[in-house]
């Protein structure tokens, strides 16, 4: 590669589009002829203030959101939003959320502080390797919200149907498939997702919410910071932004919109996956950790043989060029994430090392 | 100056010094020979471990930060620390606050949700010009803690001496004098600064807390991401960090060090203070807002004869490539920040303007 840049597939932060580096490298020491770097700017400036606004119109286009509902960039990624969820939607204190994973769980758990959590659904009986059926999910009436995470970067699966929640609040964390393919925001209250995995860099989640779901009524104990009304009466300028992941996420929105939009990379993603996937359907020394209607085109993570070999092929990976294999902590094995700025050389590469590494091991 | 820069008295965030910018800018494409750029990095990478370990490490040597005392990265700002201090420091439910102007003011207001709050001392009779005699303040025996706003960046006041706190737990937002000159950090519980005034991009609050201050049994409704100890356990990486924030702030300790460290650059700072405050004490046309022994080194308000001259100064700054001096709404009138980056040559040159439009409008 260009520059002699790795093969990076880490979980997020992760590969961000060459052509974005290379424009922000460009901009660094003055930006458009401002005078200075975006980290310097005031955010309360002009120059800053169109950067903001054209980010948030770019991803209004790339994602097709309604009027009515309103963007919002907030630092401290899901961890914040694993209580803001709760702390701004719980009016009933009683929301159902569908536990597929690690990021469900984290959310789940951190929900337990505000309110009754119902879980709806879960795949905890086979290790969070599938999508549970939700066609009859049994909604409370007074349920606040249905929660859950789209896309679980740790297991590997993902949504390719949303459930039914029998007209109730759908709430998504969508950080590790954010932009990867087209969305139906209408279908949603509220859309949130870390940028670091799909988009750009550390720092940030960029939350959708419908207007209505926007509360002045909160608890008292709610701090200022994470009030969803603090920021959308701002313009997400209640208080000094990430100005640095605005930037960069704007400029991959501009990429995005470039290259064809959101059909576009969900077309290519679906190449790129089927690439991986049809390789370890096929081997008989790696086998793929998740049901295959629920599988992500994201995160992939399989296995080989045993636990001593999955360490040998992550570091003779490492060697060869293809970085940050390793599979998280709590399922083990490998894990190959391919976002957006994944390019299909770069699985068929990894796919090409594989291959060889069962052929020497098989 | 080079590439076309400007003069920037934004009071954050606000300059860098260019050499880090060109540090950063080179290192865009391939951090390293790692094969990525910083935001593309995991933050559970060796590559990225190093960069966080060298940061804090740059940053104990150059404040002198004792053992006892850790340092946490975090999220949010300024607004989360309002929230975060009261929520994990106050045990008795009572803490001393010492209002001087708009940002002590907003973390009196956030701590009045989580307990009682004394105003131990105000300089509000004299919109916030001065800081308040704090040599015997009246502390209750219960109370949890002291705060005050080291530097108001707003209204440009600055402790010279710090309060007697009676043996309380003193803390401290140094967030616009962040490592502008040397600070005793045994003399503080808690201090804590949001990067972006003095020392990095938008996104990061530093906290430094002494370790026995570090508590487990918070309120229940105290969210994962706000509790001191969530960070402290997981050496600030519980969650994603804004790497970036932690990596540029790492250049510019590291520039820092290089120049002197806090020695040096409180020399320096006074220095650039001083043409600037000498000119504001001769001149028939401006004047100075703040009393002069509480005046900041780092943020210089200062007025015209009226609001439509100080609105044409600003005017003619800009025009002149001196960008956002305009004052702060609640005060009015012209500020000039000038933080660590800003070089002298700065300073002079937006006193030779200041002399000229002076001898133009008298």
């Amino acid at each position: 590669m260009k520059y002699g840049r790795t093969y990076n597939f880490s979980a997020g932060p992760a590969m961000m589009p060459e052509e974005v580096l290379e424009e922000i490298a460009a901009e660094m020491m003055n930006y458009h002829g401002s005078g200075m770097c975006v980290m310097e700017m005031s955010h309360r400036s002009q120059v800053f203030q169109q950067i903001r606004d054209e980010a948030e119109a770019d991803l209004r286009t790339l994602m097709g959101i309604p009027e009515n509902y309103q963007v919002l960039f907030i630092q401290g990624g899901g961890t914040v939003q694993f209580a803001m969820v709760p702390m701004n939607l719980m009016k009933n204190g009683l929301a159902c959320y569908v536990e597929t994973g690690v990021w469900s769980k984290k959310a789940i758990a951190e929900a337990k502080k505000y309110g009754q959590v119902r879980i709806a659904a879960s795949s905890a009986d086979q290790n969070f390797s599938y999508i549970p059926d939700c066609s009859r999910l049994d909604i409370p009436e007074n349920a606040d919200y249905v929660y859950l995470c789209e896309n679980e970067t740790i297991n590997g699966t993902t949504w390719h149907t949303l459930p039914d929640t029998r007209g109730k609040t759908l709430v998504a964390d969508q950080s590790s498939m954010f932009l990867s393919r087209p969305c139906r925001v209408e279908d949603y209250g509220l859309i949130w997702g870390g940028v670091q995995k799909n988009v750009g860099p550390a720092g940030m989640s960029i939350v959708i919410i419908r207007k209505d779901l926007i509360r002045e009524d909160l608890p008292a104990f709610v701090p200022t910071y994470l009030s969803y009304k603090t920021h959308a009466d701002a313009g997400s300028l209640y208080n000094t932004p990430n100005c640095w992941a605005i930037y960069c996420c704007g400029k991959v929105f501009k990429y995005l919109l470039r290259h064809g939009g959101l059909e576009a990379m969900a077309a290519r993603n679906a190449e790129k996956a089927a690439v991986l996937y049809d390789f370890l359907d096929q081997s008989r020394f790696f086998t793929g950790a998740v049901r295959k209607e629920d599988r992500s085109l994201m995160n992939v993570p399989f296995v080989s043989p045993s636990k001593e070999q999955d360490a040998a092929v992550v570091a003779a990976a490492k060697a060869a060029g293809f970085d940050n294999l390793k599979g998280h902590k709590s399922v083990g094995g490998l894990r190959a994430s391919i976002y957006n700025a994944m390019p299909k050389e770069g699985v068929e590469a990894l796919v090409a090392f594989l291959a060889q590494y069962e052929a020497q091991h098989l």
